[in-house]
């Protein structure tokens, strides 16, 4: 099962995976899931949405216990960001099989479209829409790199655009939704626990910085003659870090894009993309402002207009305490930790009584190539899963 | 004339032009240079490197005097970089027919392709090749963007890559060659003189530095156990502006490009480009050994691997003394001024006996669409050129 899914949108010079929204690995990962689906007799569905859930008993039944990930990826991203949890809940239902549970809730497994928002620059655009947190305006809006829009995206890839919206019945229908989800940072590295259970998810944002200067020949502009935009922006990132590591928060500087962008030219455009998160929302809101001010007071020295833009913002997600301490207990203890990254189960929260488990991560690394688990505690992550599952849905 | 020039190659957006090597614009402009030579019933001729020539008088002849400049710009680039040179040398001709002139050496107006290196990364290929100093293999492994080479570019514009190569027996047969150009700073604009005459240019270089990180999640990853080569770029940009300030040269940072680039994942590379000038080879080669070590040593606190990579180097360019003093006071005393830019008049000035004109600059900005020059300057500079080629070529 996790060998087929491998070589898909698996970039051979990277080993990066590039599995973008609604395209051609988009669609290989999504026939790989109904295969999956049907191999098993699960009663296969797409919703209005694009996201695809494989259900083990009546999917029109309430009280439903779900779990799943996502299975599309960051340009040049692992192979167990998403996949690991998609893999692993069916790998769940094959183990509560064999240990002959007979469930009493339906079960089913989901994998939500565009979660890591690659193309088209918004995360979580499967959850958010069914979750009626992105509008169908705000999400037809949406382009690619290219100018593709979602709706042209979701056309070519055969999908109708037009059917997209929040989708609150399906929601109201599940009684819990568990993602597993490998862990991106080393906080279960150093413990002997293969698997930890989700607390909350620090509030995350992103914010465009454009700093505005004049273009003019890099070989023959004097010094004070100059208003070059790189030297506003490359203060900034390294303001932005030295903010966060006061705050003990985390600020990044990932993307950047310049005009013209030529060797000999002073540039007169450089937007820099500024990603910060933190422990809770007073101190985001205080490391993003000094990274405000630190970039403004710096554009005045070096003649360069600064305009920040928040492209998103994600308040703090505190999981379930309920679900949350229940989970802690089947799994005999298993450690509770927060974490930096957004996720579907994020996006849920707000509707769905939600949990997540973390399998360890021995380097922390994510998001690139390096990204990695011990096999022996994927399967531990497998029989975690299976035992919440059996638990929730088979007592 | 100029305004049929004008919107070739307009970028409608910026107001900025285009007008890279071997592309529909460029075909537009060279269309418009053998009209221009038609017209003036010039004897039309394209040489074996793809640059053009129009001669009053026989192309065979020895010891000929020849103007002009070049036809493309960097992305987004102003209107008078290389246009000027070139409207103004067919000007000048006309201004020497109406003056009655008779001249006793051929006169020549030539357009050398590629001079900017906007699209295969290396500035007056045309003149370099010339002039032997690129090589065929070089030029022959020069790539765009896009991945396409030098010679399918070439192919595609309905030339013959094959042909290209020195070309000493041409050059033998120039006495003088003289490019007038926009002056690309402020050295005149304070002066009374609308037009001076080139010293030399200024060394200069390209060096590449590529910082090697590692991809990892912008959200979760820890501080600690980050290898963020953007820091280390961050902080090379402000070291190269230092560094270059005190040494009272010019370094810039202009181009950069990042690997994911995604606004969630610390990155990878981050490759950046340095352009660096001084006025003397030796304070050249301090700047830039003092923005490399800065690069390596913050490299060593980011945990970030920094490679430098020399991609270009021009040493320093004297004009002929004898030629631009007889320009000089041919022009009743025209200012005498260094430039840091290249030209192809540089490239040609290690062969034949070279001069260069500047139109006065008001505000200095050049590769710019803000780049712009007075008419009556331009007027100005239209009469010295005639001048100019009257004194060498009509006595």
């Amino acid at each position: 099962m996790w060998r087929d899914l491998l070589p898909i949108g698996r970039n051979a010079a990277t080993g990066g995976y590039r599995r973008f929204a609604w395209t051609g690995a988009d669609a290989d990962c999504r026939a790989w899931f109904r295969e999956q689906a049907e191999r098993r007799g699960l009663t296969y569905e797409l919703d209005r949405n694009g996201n695809q859930w494989a259900w083990l008993g009546d999917p029109a039944g309430d009280d439903a216990v779900v779990t799943g990930s996502h299975l599309d990826s960051v340009p040049d991203g692992g192979a167990f960001d998403g996949p690991l949890g998609v893999v692993s809940s069916f790998a769940a239902l094959d183990e509560l099989r064999a240990r002959g549970a007979r469930p009493n809730r339906p079960l089913a497994v989901v994998n939500f479209g565009d979660e890591e928002g690659a193309r088209f620059g918004l995360a979580c655009v499967g959850s958010r829409l069914t979750a009626g947190q992105l509008t169908v305006d705000k999400a037809h809006a949406l382009r690619d790199a290219d100018g593709i829009t979602l709706p042209q995206a979701m056309e070519r890839a055969g999908y109708d655009p037009d059917a997209i919206g929040p989708d609150p019945e399906r929601l109201a229908r599940i009684g819990a939704f568990v993602e597993l989800h490998v862990e991106q940072g080393r906080a279960l590295a150093d413990t002997p626990h293969p698997v930890g259970v989700a607390s909350a998810i620090w509030p995350h944002g992103r914010w465009r910085f454009d700093f505005h200067g004049e273009a003019n020949h890099a070989g023959t502009t004097r010094i004070e003659d100059r208003r070059d935009p790189m030297l506003t922006y490359a203060n900034t990132v390294l303001a932005a870090r030295k903010k966060a590591r006061l705050a003990g928060a985390l600020a990044t500087f990932g993307k950047v894009s310049v005009e013209p962008n030529g060797v000999n030219a002073i540039a007169s455009l450089v937007r820099g993309w500024l990603d910060s998160r933190a422990a809770d929302e007073e101190t985001l809101a205080e490391v993003v402002a000094a990274v405000e001010q630190a970039a403004v007071e710096r554009g005045k020295r070096d003649g360069v207009d600064v305009r920040i833009t928040r492209e998103s913002f994600t308040p703090v997600v505190e999981f379930a305490h309920g679900l949350r301490d229940e989970l802690a207990k089947m799994l005999g203890g298993a450690p509770v930790l927060p974490t930096g990254a957004g996720h579907d189960a994020g996006i849920l929260s707000g509707t769905v009584p939600t949990a997540m488990l973390f399998v360890r991560n021995p380097t922390g690394v994510s998001h690139s190539p390096a990204e990695t688990a011990a096999e022996d505690d994927c399967t531990a992550g497998v029989t975690a899963l299976a035992d919440v599952l059996e638990g929730l849905a088979c007592r």
